[in-house]
């Protein structure tokens, strides 16, 4: 990919020259201390695994046990008007009220993970009311893809800015491990436009059925995808164009997220195919930033798959998911809580000696 | 399968006897809730499934969160006289004993999630030491599968009942889920030659590279199961043949694990390569049992899809583990719980009305 010259917001641009790799000397001595356990080398898979990543990305050989916080980013999309979706698109913004009251899958699965959960209205059609909600909005949704872009590239700026400034501040908070999520309705489908320009693959491939379309509805949905890339002829080595052109708010925020984590030199968990697409796009920006990323879950979406294969990554957990919101996400902090706890509380053949 | 008469032991018997099937009436009662909670019906995908399962098992529409317990079960076998395997066969004992200071793998993630881990020699070939060490040696160690049979029908029935008791104490004491695991060196060649029995799949199907074979030492462990199939011929329509035959007293022990639990009505997830051969003996003897089973994750070992497949099961990790002694049952404690705090914790549209 050429790197193309744009003039990037402020935070952005500093955000991208922090990005750095990871810290091999506390990998090699993380996967030393493994290989001396009570156990086979290897034998714990991808415990392993994650026990040296976060070893590299903390920069430290024992990596310790994380706060934990998942970040939802809500937003609605204009290609709603299509009229392919079955729900009403008032549950962006139901779902964002809810999760104060802690009613929605990820409140529950975040209190089960002790993670925090942060919801941030980046871009719902409405005004949203509830103290717990982080008022980000860029604007009342976005435009209809089927008939030009979402939005201009500097509100894809914005909205990456948006998830930048959420997860610095989170971090700066003492946060140390951020899982993603996100609640927009008809957001599977400008995930699966964003992914079928990055991928490469055909709409098909990537157009699935959501939170349940039948067949017509499908079909519909999938023509929305082939038209708004037909009309928006985004640049697919343009990342920020792809995401500004044919995907939305919340993508665009959740990649600021991704991109954050990496300067930041904290684990970034992907949820699904949403949160998923939007680590895409991030490690299109800068390829380092998947250093970062620790993948969880393999929704059952159709486009899960190919996203999961341009990431180059393997998911852990495989629960026939599709809700979104960062249940998956979630799901994995114990996982990856597990692995720590490997690395620091297995006894070694040394300690036998 | 013809259901063969023998004479069974006593515990054997009765436990068989109070074995029946899910309380379909709490299940529905469950799936009706699920379908109402704030989200797209079946998009919990796994964990909804889980949370009808355990409303079946434990007869209520809203299953408790559970108190847990892994037990471990350890024995040598004698087919470790063909030489094939690297590691010395005083391990089995080294893990049950090393268990005490919680210091083994399975030992850090049962702590991890919050579950007992309970420790019995069935058939350590030497004196184990440890307090926590449940002792109810069978005999010390199997005889070697490749010049005949492991041990006498009786010993295997007498494992089987060591199962049964461990697991019946365990809820006696309030535990009510519990998990499987194992530990003793070439475990994994008495559970190829099982499996390949009672699946009718090829050794090489089977036959993996347990805890880190060459090729040279897969060449033989494969050739070892195939002589003891050809030495012993187990009846493959009696499965407590088989484990007696060309199995291990591990595995016999699990089996009774398995029986207790759909005995006592209450789930029992299967652990890796080993246990799930366990669970597949007891699927064997009665299929009702498979309905008080929960899968954890993929083992990495070869014959690990051959058992799941051979269960009709789907596990819910795949985390290229191969360590045993239950550490992946573990990991699905959390997800278990999980399934629990959705169906007990989650909105529903009832609620907003």
């Amino acid at each position: 990919m050429k790197w193309r010259v744009f003039i990037l917001g402020t935070l952005l641009k500093t955000t991208l020259e922090k990005i750095t790799g990871l810290d091999q000397e506390a990998m090699n001595l993380a996967r030393e201390r493994l290989d001396g356990l009570l156990k086979p080398p290897g034998s714990l898979g991808k415990l392993e695994e994650i026990a040296v990543r976060l070893a590299g990305i903390y920069g430290q050989p024992r990596p310790p046990l994380a706060s934990k916080a998942i970040v939802m980013m809500a937003a609605d999309n204009g290609v709603y008007q299509e009229g392919f979706n079955g729900y009403s698109q008032e549950i962006t913004k139901a779902v964002a009220e809810l999760a104060g009251a802690g009613l929605i899958g990820v409140a529950v699965l975040a209190r089960h993970a002790g993670a925090r959960l942060v919801v941030v209205d980046v871009g719902i059609k409405d005004e949203v009311e509830g103290q717990h909600i982080i008022k980000k909005k860029i604007r009342y949704g976005t435009d209809n893809i089927t008939c030009g872009p979402a939005m201009s590239r500097s509100e894809a700026e914005q909205a990456i800015e948006v998830g930048i400034d959420v997860t610095n501040k989170l971090i700066h908070e003492g946060i140390n491990i951020i899982g993603t999520g996100e609640v927009g309705i008809c957001n599977t489908t400008t995930s699966a436009a964003v992914l079928a320009v990055l991928s490469g693959a055909d709409p098909e491939l990537v157009v699935g059925k959501g939170t349940g379309a039948d067949e017509k509805a499908y079909q519909a949905k999938l023509q929305a995808v082939k038209n708004a890339l037909v009309v928006n002829r985004p640049d697919p080595t343009d990342p920020i164009d792809v995401v500004a052109k044919v995907g939305g708010l919340d993508i665009a925020a959740l990649t600021g997220c991704y991109l954050a984590a990496a300067a930041n030199k904290k684990p970034v968990v992907i949820d699904g195919f949403i949160a998923g697409t939007a680590a895409l796009v991030a490690a299109k920006i800068n390829p380092l930033v998947k250093e970062y990323m620790i993948p969880s879950h393999c929704s059952a979406e159709k486009g899960a798959q190919v996203v999961l294969q341009a990431l180059n990554m393997e998911p852990m957990l495989y629960m026939n998911m599709r809700l979104g919101e960062g249940t998956g996400a979630a799901l994995a902090f114990n996982l990856i809580d597990a692995a720590v706890k490997i690395i620091n509380e297995m006894g070694s053949f040394a300690d036998l000696a």
